[in-house]
């Protein structure tokens, strides 16, 4: 059967939009309930941390989607770090409206 | 700068470790919070069919890595989605030993 040459780019280009954009409701989840504690920081970390290498490998095998989701996606995921550690903080803290954390490390 | 033909292949293994196994801590929180109220059951969904897509795109494009860390990465978004679902049931349900939920939809 052949694959007609647009076919991997459209098909890139949906999962690309999927991936990435799937990551814009946990943030604003965060930011709503002011509080990450059972997200894990390990996982958004080395998930970001696997975008970047996955950016790499678009560029090597000359991948526009590759390149442009993990790079959108890079961006959301240290979001979702940066949040996280804010959050995580204010709570140690006691900070006024930080909501109860649930911290204890399982 | 001449690429080695090998060099692809392996930055993309790396990638693929770090993008699939970063999913291992979340699912690992989840289960021994044995609670995941403020996960996105919207992100996970999304993610989830985004690497599927993607799984197909490796296919269309014969990248190994590709296919091989979205489909470990589906089975781990899956459970996440599952373990949710399941919490989040026994939460409503006021189950016996269910943590306290932050259940409100932001």
């Amino acid at each position: 059967m052949d694959i007609p040459s647009w076919a991997p780019t459209l098909v890139g280009s949906v999962a690309a939009v999927c991936t990435t954009g799937a990551f814009v409701p946990q943030v604003v989840r965060v930011w709503r309930l002011k509080s990450a504690g059972q997200i894990s920081l390990t996982t958004f970390l080395l998930f970001a941390l696997g975008t970047l290498v996955w950016l790499v490998y678009g560029v090597l095998i000359n991948s526009i989607p590759v390149i442009a989701a993990n790079g959108v996606t890079l961006v959301l995921a240290l979001t979702i770090v940066s949040l996280k550690l804010n959050y995580d903080r204010k709570s140690r803290r006691g900070f006024p409206g930080a909501p109860p954390e649930l911290n204890r490390r399982p």
